[in-house]
């Protein structure tokens, strides 16, 4: 969709999730439903590649990231990571693990939103990907349980220690991530880990209907919003107001503002331009 | 009140804001009922001037910021800065909207505590005002629409997406800046974007009530633990405790803290010394 | 226990605070009880001076800070260091504030959690002591009193400024910086500053059991999760994602991983080495 393309193909298949799309709207599904959708080495490689191809391409306004089956997901696959990781000299270590945060910055730098549906288990890698999404829309059986250190692991990883004090408190997420103990709906929702709660089996519902509106746009505002989050978690006050008055001069030039300004003089509901949001990055 | 005066006078009569004080504690009005106080941009000039002379002048030792009539301020006036802003080039685009961060910025850079007084709607830069203020004292009619997106614009704009996270979290700020829904009372109170709730009719009593308090001293206390939560945000904790440090040893040596003890000893209140508070900045 | 020894002697007494050991889990007890535990200029180095050694000499893998008699600690003694600091000139305020200041880095940077046990008051310095501890175990008697500005200090003392908007937000953590009023253990748990309340006089027995269980390892796991949780609040995203990488990295050639898996194939609970963890150190 990118006006802008060079050599590089885009993935015809990807083998390791489901991936499908409706009109702006990309679902993923983790679906291997009889190991809870543990990952994968060639599934981490997946997620990063898709959302690098989706940012390129402009080819999501929204995405939803679910699970099949019991759970969300349940992290690292014990068998198939762990096992694995034992033999590894230390540039496959790292490489693996520069891997996992690379699948985190991808979501947090993606120019769409990303909504989590979780509905049971997230554990470890699973609760990351959670906790890095936009949004994080669960029912009551959704557990988070960033449990890395009952594997000897730091509770540090793929960007933890620096995601989850910024969304529930440096004191909540030392006793999460320190003690690596389950945080169930309630507790989710009560220290602020939850964008929405649903009813019982409704996360995937809730988490389509909330992409759908997202994609609807505008987008391009969704996308900047999401940006500065972002950036400014890292930014002074100083260099956060300059970012915001550039971003919001460039957007005050947008289609989507002029049509803000023209549905509301003739009373009438924006018509939000896709073609712009979606494709017309430069 | 500084001891040094240089060239520059003071504004005689704010037009497009209402200013009144009394012992130390300025009040401003936003005072356009008939429009919900939606800010033109000559009041939004006016906030800017206003808060760097009383910044310079130390003129104030609390301000309170409310609104006339139903509510406390319905952001930028649609057809007076949406309008406008669709005629202006990209020079006048960046300048307006680096007005508009000055302001937030000479609210948090501002030696003496802000208290805002929110009753009805506090929407888009309205929002951000109440946002910016060190208190928020709002009663149940009140309600923050941090609406941006559904104008087509983003919803980091006057530092919103670096503020809004630091008070509630990040998972609510994205859901509440990229949505652009209103956040109740009730909400507010919840997620820690209110200071003090207060009954239905008294934001505005609650508010004075407690910038007379701080305005009452220590002042200088209040000033610098006021530049100190600023500063902080953006600092390593290595050089947040050493500007604690030297904060800290020159306010054992001001005359607040020796009546402090004088008064303990004497076992009777302490007297606060306004003079030096409001006046003897060097 | 550390391989690395050089001139240091270790302290053969702490004459100002009570310190014991057990398996692991240090125990600090601030004990003037007549003085509901205030600090004097002797403990608050002795305070310093233990974190030091036993970060060097790798002496805890868990410690335990807590107050005998009424309360947990009252803060600075008005007699012994507030007067004391009147008579003091420039330089001596500055060390006695860098020395405070260095207690609260040392808490942070020990590569071991630690865990205030507050039951009564928590007030000043005393309040400080406990936000930068890594767990608050509460009884409901629990009340923590930031009360700098009631003495004409600023709020912002030994990092309370940085720490305190990054537990509770920046709305809260004004509010009681500010105004220095006491925050009860009710309002303490629902705005994320306790990390757990335990029913009345088990604050001691509930921060010593978490105590033994953070000892009982996997402590190298513990300490890295410390170390990124403190080192990220400074770190942008893109630098937290590369240090929780090579962390894991390291971590993944360690003895408590591979007993991890061990255990998980032989379906028995792992047998954690204290020994890597505890002495080991490069």
């Amino acid at each position: 969709m990118s006006p802008f393309t060079g050599s590089a193909r885009t993935t015809e298949r990807w083998e390791h999730i489901r991936v499908t799309e409706e009109d702006g709207v990309v679902t993923v599904t983790l679906a291997r439903p009889d190991k809870l959708n543990a990952l994968t080495f060639q599934s981490y490689a997946d997620l990063r590649d898709l959302l690098a191809e989706l940012s390129r391409t402009r080819g999501a306004r929204a995405l939803v990231l679910g699970g099949e089956g019991a759970g969300f997901c349940s992290g690292g696959d014990v068998d198939e990571i762990i096992g694995a990781t034992l033999d590894m000299d230390t540039t496959q270590l790292l490489d693996f693990n520069r891997m996992t945060g690379q699948v985190v910055r991808a979501i947090r730098e993606a120019p769409f939103p990303v909504v989590a549906a979780v509905h049971g288990v997230a554990a470890g890698a699973g609760a990351v990907l959670a906790l890095a999404s936009d949004f994080r829309v669960a029912d009551p059986t959704a557990r988070f349980a960033f449990l890395f250190t009952k594997v000897g692991l730091s509770g540090g990883d793929m960007g933890a220690a620096y995601l989850l004090p910024r969304v529930v408190g440096l004191g909540h997420a030392t006793r999460i991530l320190m003690l690596g103990e389950p945080v169930r709906s309630a507790e989710a929702e009560r220290i602020g880990l939850l964008s929405q709660l649903t009813e019982e089996e409704q996360a995937h519902q809730g988490a389509a209907t909330l992409a759908r509106r997202l994609a609807d746009g505008p987008s391009l505002a969704h996308a900047q919003t999401k940006a500065l989050l972002t950036a400014e978690l890292d930014l002074p006050l100083s260099a956060a107001v300059e970012m915001d008055a550039a971003t919001q001069a460039l957007l005050m030039n947008s289609a989507d503002y002029a049509e803000f300004h023209a549905a509301f003089v003739e009373r009438r509901p924006p018509k939000w331009q896709h073609g712009e949001a979606g494709g017309a990055a430069k």
